[in-house]
């Protein structure tokens, strides 16, 4: 990982220094600038070098896949009114929303700009970028709604999430020749990878080392956040007529019981469900990988990635 | 342009008739449909007839480019708070500013999906659309700003609005197969006609007939909006040492004299400059539009859209 970081920052520097210095770009460079994973570039590059690409020649369209993600955090922060973003003020605060709407629109086409060079390529990024915005619609109507179901709940978080990691896998194994059968084989890797990960957040929120994890234990459920975690819990608690989470979630926040919530959805076997259900997609992750034709030793990174992933605490 | 307009019309029904009807696609289909006279993409269907191509070759561009203007407009309605679009409630007034964004976001996509099929006609449409947002963003910055020159406020016109006339007649040309520096003089002819039109319309607020432009006379004078008559207002006001504009500016807005405005702007010659400019723009356009080489009716409807928009009272 250490290798295609090294390429993405360098590369991101190099984009950064030729933007104009002024108020349209200077919060896209802010916004790239903040210490962030690289997991969709580095996916990007990983996936080309999957079909025997080689990663520089990727580099534009990973570092547009970063500028579409950062593209929608950009815009999705002033939705969800967030002040912080990787524990910096977001963009809108530190500038001001029109700055953020604006500058967000302006790092859409930038995105595009580097991924113009293959038509193909154009194709799945299209198609993927427009899944994200309906991903976050719904994340949007769901926090209006009471009844939003689990099955519901996961497709949003496919869309809005997971989608996003398959395309940035799809297009570096594009770049790189992949056929149409192994494109969807590392397609599905990713989805499955990335609703594996969503997952697992929810999980750390509710039953992680609060000193590991460095957040408030509980605390998507105690401000009530649609969860998976949540969301299963409370269709269980009516199949079983229980209910505790429900009255939880009538009191106002500070009187709310997090404790008493964690300990309900232990006992309704959520926290097994949830286990059961992430060790089933990263399978299923891995059986996507596996059908792929290419040398063992190039699947190493990529199974290297999902293991750090596996074996995250924070 | 009847035949033209049908041809858009039609098209951008069959466009919207494919959108799923749900809240992302829903401002969309909304906006789109507002009566509109769809002069940019009627400009890509002539720029291609123009080279020998044919208009329903390029329909599919010719919406792309009505898409992002709409795109455009979404966003600019919210930053600029404004509540009617096209006499219609705009969408973040109808729907929420969040479906703006979101539902903006998406048609800009919707549009790059329209525009993929060509990479130049794309490397052409990247480049203009990062153009018109920096128009915005200066347009933002000038109403922060009481020192706008003339000069600024003339480039930020170019990108904010003629730039897409030009775009959109590239487009259609590049479709056509013109060469590089046809492509040229159908862009500068674009973007010359679309400043003549912009100060065509300051001129109408403060000098047009009320009874036919359907507006109040001197809207923007009266709100003090930094047009094209009033900055050069200002400049010449400074260079003879005259206070009237800016006292009159200095009252809250009830209390201006919109009429003592006009006939300042006039004493100190500035609507005759603004006609003697708009007829240098549209001069400079019918030579650059005289510079390319082919059979002169192909360059009527062009003309006949020109004269229209020169002949313009509302």
């Amino acid at each position: 990982m250490e290798r295609y970081r090294a390429l993405i920052e360098e590369h991101v520097e190099r984009w950064i220094g030729e933007l104009p210095g002024d108020a349209l770009y200077g919060p896209m460079a802010y916004l790239m600038r903040l210490p962030a994973k690289r997991v969709r570039p580095a996916l990007t590059l990983i996936g080309c070098e999957l079909f025997g690409g080689r990663p520089e020649n990727v580099l534009d369209e990973a570092i547009g896949i970063e500028l579409f993600h950062n593209f929608t955090l950009m815009h999705d922060d002033i939705m969800d009114a967030s002040p912080l973003r990787r524990g910096m003020p977001t963009v809108h605060m530190k500038w001001d929303v029109n700055s953020a709407i604006l500058s967000g629109d302006a790092m859409l086409v930038k995105a595009y700009q580097l991924m113009g060079s293959n038509a193909h390529v154009l194709k799945i990024f299209n198609e993927h970028a427009l899944a994200v915005c309906e991903g976050q619609q719904r994340d949007m109507d769901f926090e209006r709604r009471a009844d939003v179901s689990f099955q519901e709940y996961r497709e949003m978080i496919r869309l809005k999430t997971a989608v996003l990691l398959s395309c940035a896998l799809r297009i570096g194994a594009c770049k790189a020749g992949a056929g149409a059968d192994d494109q969807e084989s590392i397609g599905a890797f990713g989805e499955n990878l990335g609703l594996a990960f969503q997952l697992r957040d929810d999980l750390l929120d509710a039953f992680g080392d609060p000193t590991v994890t460095g957040k408030r234990r509980g605390g998507d459920l105690l401000n009530g956040k649609k969860t998976w975690l949540l969301i299963r819990g409370l269709e269980r608690a009516t199949d079983e007529g229980s209910g505790v989470l429900r009255g939880e979630l009538a009191k106002p926040i500070p009187e709310r019981n997090v404790d008493v919530m964690i300990e309900q959805l232990r006992g309704l076997g959520v926290e097994r469900e949830a286990n059961d259900e992430v060790l089933r997609l990263e399978t299923a992750a891995f059986a996507q990988l596996d059908a792929i034709a290419v040398p063992d030793e190039r699947k190493l990174p990529l199974r290297a990635l999902a293991r750090t992933l596996q074996a995250r605490t924070s």
